[in-house]
């Protein structure tokens, strides 16, 4: 199977040698706190926190997905340099933002995949439903 | 192959009489009017814009597409109930917001497929690029 | 909305000057003319019947979809230089096969997406359930 | 993250006690042991070797992804009922048949989602160049 690169798997010698390789590969669950039972809210998954990936035809973040613990929520996928307009670089990070709802507490996680270093994760997020 | 429903297709007597069916159907395209070139911005695809369409397992809004004029920039698809938490109706808009950037002028519309109605476009947007 | 090129608007003058650019984006649905109800078969949606499509990272067949009527049965993706190992153009037409069954007779067709040149349709292929 | 479920890390033990769902869960990747370099060839993902998954709107397989190493090849997604049409177990194995072809000797994984156990893994299977 491919690896799955998960970030509680790197040591923090690794992180602190290859911090950018790392950073723009880890999606990132942003997700608010709380939120009320049934009520649809914004989930972001983003690609990176300081480093954006390169949007680049032969190495870019091609699909992204949103779980609740086993459960596949959703998913986006982008062609090459959608987000870049044919620069290697993006001005912002790349990331999706799914609409989504809860009934109880739960936890959401993100995977991702570059068409050059493969499928990434990201940590868990606790969201608490009221 | 599959009717593809397109806005301008449909009479003002249709529209009148099958009012929620259209709208909840019809994606649509929320850019901004401007942008600065190579800019990232947020671009999103939503489902009606005054009847919530059902987001229930046997009936629900699969998937969204995003397209500059030809070309496919980005996709969603969602698991039924992802925004309803299992109720029949969810309390917003099923949506999904992409990351973008355009070097020119672009017209942007969306596609979606609906898992009981098919396949839906929404009308075109004009973006400009400053 | 982008362009659905179809098979059927398709004029004999315009098939025979631009032949090998229509054949090879158009999708042929391939399945049995008769299946036992509720058995399982295959069907294949193959690209072109006479020239292959290339398949470069920035010239490929993204996407196929399977079709029964309105209702979409599966879909299949490809990364650019999958099916030529990086070459041009394969040896082979780009193809997925699909395994289905169907309770009562039915009418089939598919969608493509290139990423040059857009979203292209089959003709519909009839399958009688015995 | 959700658990990647691995053949590799079964016990013997637990291979008996739950062999039906294990099998029914674990894609396995049917392709030729030598193939010619660059000649496109035919990969099949099948879920199960002896035991069929159920094919029902609430537990169905969802997905399929082929892999040469990191590399994502391909995927396929299905309805749930496509391969069923509406019983709860098909009379075959849920599949998808890719088309690719290789440059040099490749190891080949699978990867698939149920909406009701997650994600999995195949074991990995060595394709020759000749």
């Amino acid at each position: 199977m491919p690896t799955i690169h998960e970030p509680t798997a790197v040591t923090a010698e690794m992180k602190d040698a290859k911090k950018d390789y790392l950073d723009r590969h880890t999606p990132r669950v942003i997700a608010p706190a709380r939120v009320a039972k049934g009520e649809s809210f914004d989930v972001t998954v983003r690609m990176g926190s300081e480093y954006v990936h390169p949007d680049l035809p032969e190495h870019y973040i091609q699909s992204l997905q949103l779980y609740r613990g086993e459960k596949l929520l959703g998913g986006a996928t982008y062609a090459p340099g959608a987000n870049s307009a044919g620069r290697e670089t993006p001005s912002g990070f790349q990331q999706a933002t799914f609409r989504i709802a809860l009934d109880a507490n739960a936890t959401l996680s993100a995977m991702s995949y570059c068409t050059m270093h493969g499928i990434w994760t990201s940590a868990a997020v606790v969201v608490e439903v009221e």
